[in-house]
């Protein structure tokens, strides 16, 4: 919040983009046309229109999804949440991509769990690596309650799980009765529109518990999400949603509905997606200047954010402390993991800046780096 | 939702009687003039102009908070969820009225807490069995973790706390170091808007933990409530928020502040609390019209239930199972009680219903008895 500061650590979309007007528009007429009832509670299930859209967009990536598999959320967060309240008990064990969503660690601290990593490259986590942990974790007579991953543009690395990769690790999960949570809000804000890759809740329906959001394709302080499961894993959710928050912001859940279904949100993604696409270009073309030898980053097609692997400084650097003191703002890579990686890490984000900003943070994170080496 | 069906089940608020087209301007308002602000991630504390609203609500109960005290929540229901989160291991005690709100037992249910009940009369919970029970509860080595009440207008007996016991409950609480969490969604929602009891809050900040509601005064489709606690207490409820929902819709938020600050709010309260008396008059009325002896009902001040005492019908009866023969649908009282209860209990709501509805409701309720004696 500071002006001398330069961040590149938010995650946030570029909310300035979205047809305002147009949103206050659907707003005022839902609540003009249906006040008495988007003001009441809602179902726990959500609004009856939503699975609709949700379908459409699931639909994109290979699945067939009703709403006997659909449970609104709360923003993609609760799903999780309430995944893991439903499925671990303290010490169980998740295994998860190494590194991970720092807000994913969050959830599974809150409820003692114990989450081992599996190393990701640029095709994202290795299947036979997971395969390998639950044999370990089992032999050593734990349980393994799921894998959690996130296969587009992953936060942080901005990596994305490959095809082949995908269905090895619906196969290795399936073969061992693991089931599979997919977390995916940036699906939808890849550089290409198409083609899109299958989602593992295609490969696998039964074996795999779909989490979506509308916070990168449209709104994220609207807080709604959906998770899709079989039908007896639903409703038990349902429930456990219930007893947490009774239902999501309906007139959240209509404008979002509302939106989706109108000819101008697709439009509007297109220019969202495009101007991701030139932040991200920005952002690496300011490390290719600025940045020391000995200092690799991944190449994103979507989402928000790009990884930094830096040689020749210790992975134990308070990275982020060396930062601030240069007055720039990152997310340290230790934050993503629970042990201290093999490497120093950064995960720098691209999709709220301006190339000034990426230009000058660069360039203070180049300063950064050389006081430490 | 069949039509041969009476329900006087629900607890819902009347919210056809709010002003949906100023709410429809503002909503528009707020989103054409800081859309991007409004769609954007928002803060886990919640919208920086909310406390002010919040401080004014709880300052008519004798309360002063500030925003160091205030957390924004995704409603009431999400406090409680929180609060048990933070306190409470399984196993743990927690002291309540006995009956109790259906839903907070959802919760303690789902962290698996010990609920003990304390009899509740038409004063409210007695001060003097929740000294001896938490003693008791000691002495056997059991953490009591808090006390949970709901004094105003409580769900679902409709009795409200007297002053004197407020006062007491608070003392003995204090003296024995226990939490008291003050579950409050209905203290505007009296027939009188004046005068109103203190809230416990008021009588010990450091001791207490207040939930409010926007649900009763405003909206529940919104999901907007808060909690005042010790700025330590809310600081680590405001990292368990965020692990679980990010923050509260920032839409509601500020359509909740931009309404209730408004002078059509408080004009809209006087209307709907008007109308709630009225109906509760009416329900009374048909109560006493068609109900056979030995059945009693409370007679509430405010809020949305009364609560009948059905003698000559034994506590074990499945008294919902007797109702829907009847096509009549009621809340049956053992669900607000985790062991059997003394008496043969039912609660009535009359928040959301017609003179027709309850005189045809309490004719089949008649009809019900009937058939069990």
């Amino acid at each position: 919040m500071r002006p001398e500061f330069v961040s590149l650590a938010g995650g946030n979309p570029d909310t300035s983009l979205l047809p305002h007007d147009l949103i206050a528009d659907l707003s005022a007429q839902l609540l003009r046309e249906r006040g008495a009832e988007i003001l009441q509670y809602g179902s726990g299930a959500g609004i009856a229109a939503l699975p609709e859209s949700i379908a459409a967009l699931m639909a994109a990536q290979g699945a067939t999804v009703t709403a006997d598999n659909l449970l609104i959320t709360t923003g993609s967060q609760m799903g999780l949440d309430l995944v893991t309240k439903l499925f671990c008990d303290p010490g169980d064990v998740v295994i998860g991509e190494g590194p991970t969503y720092v807000g994913a660690m969050g959830v599974f601290g809150s409820y003692e769990v114990d989450l081992r990593q599996v190393p990701t490259d640029d095709d994202g986590i290795d299947p036979e690596g997971v395969a390998e942990l639950i044999d370990t974790v089992r032999a050593q007579r734990h349980p393994v309650k799921f894998v959690y991953v996130i296969p587009n543009y992953q936060n942080p690395t901005g990596v994305t799980l490959s095809e082949g990769r995908r269905r090895r690790l619906v196969q290795v999960c399936s073969a061992r009765g693991i089931t599979i949570v997919e977390d995916d809000p940036y699906a939808h804000v890849g550089f290409q529109a198409s083609p899109m890759l299958p989602s593992l809740y295609s490969m696998n329906p039964a074996g795999v518990i779909h989490l979506g959001s509308f916070s990168k394709l449209f709104s994220p302080g609207l807080r709604v999400g959906w998770m899709a499961a079989p039908p007896a894993v639903r409703a038990r959710l349902q429930i456990a949603g219930e007893a947490v928050s009774i239902h999501p912001t309906v007139l959240a859940q209509e404008l979002a509905h509302a939106y989706v279904s109108r000819p101008e949100w697709w439009q509007n993604l297109t220019i969202i997606r495009r101007s991701y696409q030139t932040r991200c270009e920005a952002l690496l073309t300011a490390l290719a200047k600025h940045l020391p030898d000995g200092v690799t980053w991944t190449t994103p097609r979507g989402g928000f954010f790009t990884w930094l692997t830096v040689a020749g400084v210790s992975p134990e650097t308070d990275i982020l402390a060396a930062a601030i003191e240069h007055h720039l703002v990152i997310v340290p890579g230790n934050a993503c993991y629970v042990r201290t990686p093999a490497a120093c890490h950064i995960r720098l984000a691209y999709s709220n800046g301006t190339p000034d900003e990426f230009d000058e943070g660069t360039r203070r994170l180049a300063s950064t780096l050389d006081s430490l080496r």
